[in-house]
């Protein structure tokens, strides 16, 4: 199978995380996006959508979203509940990161480390705030109670949430307040098999917030 | 079971829907959000982020995210495959409609028909219709290939995106030039269980609009 991603983009870090996390055997294709690359004719005939990650399949048949890609791989694996609530509680926190924390979190990050907090974005930002740390909220109940994010194991809901968390002091969160969720980070960081993705190791940051911002 | 929700709301429209389509026996519970329902203390202990629509089981368990709510629900049923890719792709378009898609045509339309279009709106307004138009032309495409969202069968990922879909026209959202996302929402209000929600009948519209710009 192939993987189209950029090493320095967030929703492509969640789909290396969870190759290594279940080592799945995988082509890596780098995409660059500041070069046009998620718009060629080639990759649109492969996502409509222009973004990445994207999965494909040796039969030739594709996959979008990262959080989809994740379920998908891994289906079987203890990481991804087979059915019924448990399954149902890792989307509802996989919804809750596209629609309540990613929106808020990295785009606060963006502003602050990559615009350097512009007088004209202020307003701007004050509201990521507002929503990052209501989001962060969340978590924080979620996880004083459990240690992880569905409960007493590690699923693809914890990899969603932990990609834009673990780099949120970037963005103005202070974690301090919230000690449970540092507490979960540093558990899925001891997980057995947990690998920096290269993500991590070669960041320069730049791209995968250049990309977030044009979607606003 | 219990469903809290707002009949005006988009997003419980979603659940409204599936509970007709497979006749499912609920107790709906009025939430009104601008009464400050949502921020209850009673009802931030069932979901503490604080937004409807939310499941609440007869074992007291519950379970919020319109689109979770949906996949849980639909479980066993034909609207929602059991696993493998056909289930990933069902998630790829959920993925989808709350990223690409509800940002920018639910938005859309609280500006052009809640707010009437205000100078100061003109520039977010502009980009929402950009970003709304790069959704529909998203969905063209794959309508173009075959009949649903995912392929041959209706499935909760046409629910999902039907909501917001086929109200874009009050985002000021011409479908002209869509017409297999025409013939689709034509398909789907086909369907021999589809009953208008109550959501359509005694809309006000107003409130859905009121929140999803509190979240902005
Ligand atoms: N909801 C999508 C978001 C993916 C996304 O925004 N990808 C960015 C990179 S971080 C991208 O490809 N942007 C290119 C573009 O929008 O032109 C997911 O979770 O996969
Ligand atoms: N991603 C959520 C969004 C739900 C949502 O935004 N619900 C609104 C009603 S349309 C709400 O309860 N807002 C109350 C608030 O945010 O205070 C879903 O799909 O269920």
């Amino acid at each position: 199978m192939k993987i189209y991603g950029d090493t320095k983009s967030g929703n492509c870090y969640k789909v290396e995380l969870v190759c290594n996390l279940l080592n799945i055997d995988h082509e890596w294709i780098d995409v660059d996006i500041l070069a046009g690359g998620t718009k060629s004719d080639e990759f649109l005939k492969k996502n409509p959508n222009g973004k990445i990650p994207l999965l494909e399949l040796d039969s030739g048949e594709t996959l979008s979203e990262s959080n989809a890609i994740l379920n998908y791989l891994a289906s079987g694996s203890d990481l991804y509940p087979h059915g019924g609530l448990a399954q149902a509680h890792v989307l509802q926190w996989q919804f809750f990161e596209q629609y309540s924390h990613e929106p808020f979190i990295a785009v606060a990050r963006f502003i602050n480390k990559y615009l350097g907090l512009p007088a004209e974005k202020a307003d701007e930002y004050a509201a990521k705030q507002t929503g990052g740390h209501k989001a962060l909220q969340v978590m924080e109940q979620q996880l004083t109670r459990t240690p992880f994010l569905t409960g007493e194991n590690f699923t693809t809901a914890d990899i969603s949430l932990y990609a834009y968390t673990h780099v949120a002091d970037e963005g103005g969160f202070d974690l301090e307040a919230y000690p449970a969720v540092r507490a979960w980070l540093d558990r899925v960081a001891a997980l057995p098999n947990f690998r920096k993705p290269q993500n991590e190791l070669e960041r320069t940051n730049m791209t995968a917030y250049v990309c977030r911002f044009k979607n606003l």
